[in-house]
């Protein structure tokens, strides 16, 4: 495995670019190969089965660009996806639950910590699962908000109505007094302003994004996989479908404009 | 063909069963074989090479389930992908849009007419271009309404946010003073009360699952299809994923129990 390869990302859509612009500016010679499945997203809302199916069918994409590692930049995948794909596959994968999980059990003071995510990520109990094998005591709290992806896709950033919306979602956590609140989809960042408002400043806001970069860091220099320090790199971006709309998104969050979009019919790499 | 096969009907999730409601209502005999693609859902927002993809894969899974026609209860997947499927099969095929239009023509007063989609549908300007066929004069305004679909999922049916993100939409179709307005979408009749609310008394809203009801009783008469009087229908729902969210959401929308749904793999009938 040459180390010069590429990263590749991927997610169920757009979401997956904050975990990418924090891998770029963490590791800025590394070269990413992002696929964002926008014919099918979102995935919060469907099953293990099919979201495990539908990353299976990104990875075997992603492997034919000969990536060095993978990392999951969706919640959802790495809760349904991860443990099953990483015994299937020779090359490293990583998700981003893991990392929000060690971030907030570092980040807490009381012990009380709120997972905000998609139905999916939710209901899979991972958060918990990771938090309490960190800290048997730790107290964990999760609420599924599936109105955040539509509205940040909306492009309802800073709106009211956004705002009443995280209200709502967060008054439960509000009531069990919780002190760290982990963003665990994600989109979240996108909306990071209004949650923090709602939330208060007593709540600290963990986004695994910080966290994944550096656990992908850590794992390419353990396997002497880092890009060398005068590489250039040529990312590449990949869509099941709407590379045009994608590409717009992206400009708006990404630090650097992208080249291209590619739209691929990822059936044809099951 | 046989006039007790049963008449197929999909869309991209539960949203058609607004549509399937009203078949059941006006032809009782016929049976009905649904399919949810729940595991792709939504269909708004995507391209019309991707629509017409899925929506193929969907109408060839019906026809081994030997349907005597075929129903498009999508406006979505109606817009982009009826014309080109109707050339594909021998099996008669109907959407939501034209029967729609054709309401929507015959209530409006003013001749000035509202309609509300999704992305998809408003981009495709296919109600304009049925409305424009049918009377040259009549002026037409789109409006998409992405959050409508999230909203009614999350169950938000008669909520002060929903009426506020109704009343941000409708502000463009009120200045145009519309008197008609089409509900573009086969979740919007799940929001009826609100949208009515919004628009006011001045402006009639027009569901299109009932004309494409009556369309689909003229289509079976004329070909001498409809079901035998005294038949007594065995319904039956297929989705791509989720089949106990779906039948929970099924239940508390259709006149009957349902008795089964079925998880397909909807990709290997491509």
């Amino acid at each position: 495995m040459s180390c010069n390869l590429p990263v590749g990302v991927f997610d169920s859509g757009v979401g997956g670019l904050t975990v990418v612009k924090e891998i770029m500016h963490q590791l800025p010679n590394e070269e990413i190969v992002y696929f964002g499945d926008t014919a099918r997203v979102p995935y919060g809302s469907k099953s293990k089965e099919t979201v495990t199916a539908y990353s299976r069918q990104i990875v075997k994409f992603l492997q034919t660009k000969k990536v060095k590692a993978i990392v999951i930049a969706c919640n959802t995948a790495s809760a349904f996806a991860l443990e099953t794909i990483a015994k299937e596959i020779p090359v490293p994968i990583i998700g981003v639950v893991k990392p929000g999980a060690k971030t907030a059990a570092e980040t807490t003071r009381s012990g009380r910590i709120g997972i905000i995510g998609t139905e999916g990520t939710i209901k899979s109990g991972l958060y918990n699962e990771f938090l309490h094998n960190t800290n048997e005591s730790l107290q964990v709290f999760g609420k599924a908000c599936p109105l955040f992806v539509p509205l940040v896709e909306e492009g309802w950033i800073h709106d009211p109505v956004t705002k009443e919306v995280a209200s709502r979602y967060l008054a439960e956590l509000h009531e069990k007094d919780v002190d760290t609140l982990v963003l665990g989809c994600t989109h979240y960042p996108l909306i990071r302003d209004i949650i923090h408002e709602v939330a208060g400043n007593g709540v600290t806001l963990v986004n695994p994004a910080y966290e994944t970069a550096r656990t992908l860091q850590e794992l390419l220099l353990a396997q002497g996989l880092l890009a060398d320090e005068n590489a250039i790199p040529d990312h590449k971006f990949y869509v099941s479908d709407g590379a045009e709309k994608f590409r717009e998104f992206a400009n708006s969050i990404l630090p650097c404009e992208m080249a291209e979009t590619k739209d691929v019919n990822i059936i044809t790499f099951d």
